[in-house]
């Protein structure tokens, strides 16, 4: 029996319904002692004052409490994403571990870290990507994925700055503006995992969210009040591994690479017609983004200069109505503020699918 | 010599902008007195309190006061539709007529009308219906379409309530809700066009906004305080007429279509990769909402339930984004609020292209 | 020994913050056993998707699990309102029940009730307005209140229907719009207990949110989508109790009704400045809306034209901003949607302060 | 005869609404040489992207055309500001110029001066400072007020950034953030005009938005995108004019600071009550902010951290309910962002009134 990497898509009715959970533990379908990560995408704004990341938080918790170890529920991570634009579903995404007999070729592998606590002015700076570099490597070593271009992708939620946490740092944080405080949190993970990755070779000062040059093909990072540590889920390709599922990424080079999805699509579903790729398809995480350049494809869009919406609440209804189409359900995990992740105006994307020889 | 319709997509770097419009005249690419209508797809909200439509109407008339004749101007219809949600681009389409040698096979053919001034009474009930109906009628007869089926699009304008209106109309109104205002005469709209083009056979008391059963697959309507009588641009299909363009329509079933965008464009362009259809197609048009059921394809969406953004933005950059996506271009003109127009949560598109025999 | 009102008002860091509730009990200032309700002024929209309102009372219930019998915590009202907008501050009121010496006059007396769940039918209807007018009678009963002018503030919290709970009640609902059927809730609320107070002799169909000139002078309404019964807690004055508080009301007759206020606040603080009434005043309690007549003693507002922002976010932070500046700090109660609560624009404000001869 | 200022205060039924103005011109109320600014309250979100302010603009130009002459026109401040958030009403102020009999005692006295065209460059810098410094200087001089105690308010309309204009200047521009670049300019026009009246001896680099010490208890600056000179309206009290009007001026010291508006009006309508201070009050300017210390009065507020709202909404329509409040009409010119305008948190307020000797 080899290692086996597990998924399962769950709807949400409200960002405190854990009630598809809790049913998929009792009827066997996911064992609570195989949980590696638990990623939700909450109704909030997904920028500062949504609370929808914590109550879901919260309410995960109080459905584990009984169901796990103390230990496994400290570092088991949550990582609530807000935000559905558009048509885009509240959902869950349970990645879980188990067992299956070894079939041939690698498939899905997965491990999580969450890095310790950091302090406010660690926030979007140097010292953020150096810990989620070392999270990133030790979940990589703990999937037992052998090299990095098999990581497929890399899920990070990491800390933002709120008044009160500038104030406790005496004022030495990288911003003060709050949202702010999250595209820069969000970019310095990204550039630990590209770090990591070996997409760069390091790290200067004065590059993070200022070098649009600089990117992760495979990182996603989003930022909550709730908390102050970064917890790191990796996932990607290992022979060691067997079970159902397997993982693919591209990159989407603007907000609009029907392309670059159609293309990944392809690998999975040859032949199927646009918007119809089958049932194989399990599991969609996106990153999106408003290009900072405020063009796309030389047609000027106005997502930075709303001041009603902001600007990562219209990258994620936009692309996700893209996403959503191509590959015909709309419980797509779009998150948004993909700052280094991907470049300016695109961003990573991954597909988690059934291998042919899975199972 | 037969008639031809011509069409110029233009940039607007602001809602008072018509700097490309003056220049397009100036150049002689578009000749004023042929001008037949012009559609605006302008950065504003596209609900109440919109004033960017006003405020693009405003700049086109000064702009125009001294090129057109005061009869033209007074009848020109200037569709002004609200709301660039994610990536979609500020733009104006001019629609004018003038002459080709005719060769073989139907092109585009385009007219107008405007209806007279509403009373605030009429507004949503059939009696806004019933002059929509007429309006449509008379410039099929007027675009020289000889069957109904051979229109492909409808765009209306229409007014909505005030509460000063409503004030006016002694409370005899179909609504004392702006918003909702909105929706009704949208609503009466679409069901004048289905009227006209024999998609419904005619309409009783209570329909409106309530039977979702009955819709056009051609009407495109949006409503806005700027005016109060409506305005009517039917696009089709005419033997009479030649000229580099043609038309086509689909129905998008729900928000996430991909498949009868991307049959529309096989049509265009068979076998161009997705997401690169080729220069041929020069205008999308696309109708978005919210499905009342609150669902898409079985999982629930948020779109009604949130009191920060209005569904009508959601719809318009999620189904904007997947448009785009599929035609390789942000400059879409998707109008929000599709009652009546196409079923629920889908609405109609239109293609205005190149004809491969044409000019 | 007699009877004895107690109230703490304290601040809250983020809907999920309990920790000076926990202080207090720790702390021994409330005794959990005395407690009658709990009202939180929490931070998000007030609207629909407010889900700061569950999440509070989540934490709440977490945090009071241990501390009280299972019976008493699901009889235990919790009224959160959403919407601190302008400079208002989120924070808690506990209203408890202790013992004191009894001393002449009457004192402040609380009790509240919570009626069975309403079916989605009853919610905005009739039905609805009897059962909270039954539970107002027996509050007041409970709390020895013996004559309905006594009475001096009805908080109630009512539900509100989600489209799934339409769809759960066959579609025989008060309506489908979800915003719209929390103001028909709060206006059902409001005229129950205008009924119980002999506000109004009887409630016939068609009058609630139709008719603005039946309404309570003492009723404070506020839905929430995480409840499904009403729960209803009265405060007035009675000769049974004592303690070191009383209340009073007023009246506010529209949105800048500065007059309404002062002079309720001369009566506890007779020739103090205007902004500083000095310490007596220990907590407010405030019903805001925006006047259906679109209009402001004459003069136009457009809260109800706005599509951005929700009228009763624009009603709260603006008629908090009258309020706080009177009575000179922000922790003020301001709920929104005052449908039969106080006349058209207006609405109702009570003061708890302490008495002089209190305690 | 002596040189008289006089104002009107008109209602505004929409942004491009300026049909009252025409009537009072043509009513012989306004003489249109006359005319030395022209203030507007504009129902927009007042932040970036509200193109009310430039509608109103190209609205009023229009009406003015034929009525006056091309350099006056061209040299005439047209000061559009957005954002009547709560209860606040859009209006138009017209201040203009004429005679009347020398009564003794000073009066209020008006002049305005436009700067050129400022550099993308020299946006929110010293260098606008320094031009709006002497516009100031230069007007106070055409107004022929003495002494810099003597000025009571200057209301200076400024420009903001936009990607457009930061890529222009080559990237050397003070911010690329639009939002903030609105910031940054209000914030060196304030301390522009605190230079001119001696508030601040000088200024340094970096200072601007930066040292929350300095300020001017008499600026009221707002920035829109439909201009790039900074408009100056100086307005104080001369012994060479005379007329019906004076005006006084306070600062509010926080958001709810009722006792400086108190105060103020006790001096106009000694021992009126509160919110009645009868007709002498003819206008009332005002400025509010969010406290960047996040609390008022020690208590939290969440205008910094609502990613829904602009903080710069909210802290309008709260000081705005507290102004209409006392002073009894909600035609209240409140102007956000109040950088380098009062103290954090607080802004200037000025009251233009009937003199009780005037005309």
């Amino acid at each position: 029996m080899a290692r086996a990497a597990y998924l399962e898509r769950l709807p949400m009715r409200h960002p405190g319904d854990v009630s598809e959970i809790e049913a998929a533990i009792d009827a066997g379908t996911v064992r609570p002692g195989g949980l590696t990560a638990i990623l939700g995408k909450t109704e909030g704004n997904g920028c500062v004052n949504d609370f929808t990341r914590a109550y879901a938080t919260q309410s995960l918790r109080a459905a584990l409490v009984g169901r796990l170890s103390p230990e496994h529920l400290a570092a088991l991570p949550m990582v609530m994403s807000g935000g559905v634009e558009g048509g885009l579903s509240p959902h869950w995404l349970l990645l879980h571990e188990g067992e299956a007999p070894k079939t041939p070729g690698p498939a899905l592998a997965i491990a999580s870290r969450i890095t310790r606590d950091l302090s406010p002015s660690e926030i979007g700076r140097i010292a953020q990507a150096r810990l989620v570099r070392e999270a990133t490597l030790e979940a990589m070593a703990a999937a037992e994925i052998a090299r990095p271009e098999d990581v497929h992708f890399v899920q990070v939620k990491c800390p933002l700055l709120t008044a009160e946490r500038a104030a406790a740092a005496g004022g030495d944080v990288a911003t003060r503006d709050m949202l702010r405080s999250m595209g820069l949190s969000r970019g310095a993970s990204a550039l630990g995992v590209a770090w990591a990755l070996g997409e760069i070779g390091g790290l200067e000062q004065g590059r993070i969210c200022a070098d649009v040059e600089i990117w992760s093909a495979r990182a996603s990072c989003s930022a909550g009040v709730e908390l102050m540590g970064c917890e790191v889920v990796v996932m990607g390709q290992s022979e060691v591994w067997s079970g159902p599922l397997a993982i693919k990424h591209t990159v989407m080079r603007d907000a609009i690479d029907a392309g670059a999805i159609a293309a990944l699509l392809a690998e999975i579903a040859p032949g199927a017609p646009v918007g119809d790729p089958g049932p194989r398809l399990r599991a969609v995480l996106v990153k999106a983004e408003a290009s900072k350049s405020g063009r796309i494809r030389g047609a000027r869009h106005t997502m930075l200069e709303d001041s009603d919406i902001a600007s990562t609440r219209h990258a994620r209804g936009f692309v996700g109505g893209l996403v959503a189409g191509l590959v015909g359900f709309t419980e797509v995990f779009v998150s948004g503020g993909a700052e280094h992740q991907g470049p300016d105006g695109g961003g990573p994307v991954a597909f988690i699918y059934e291998r042919e020889n899975g199972a």
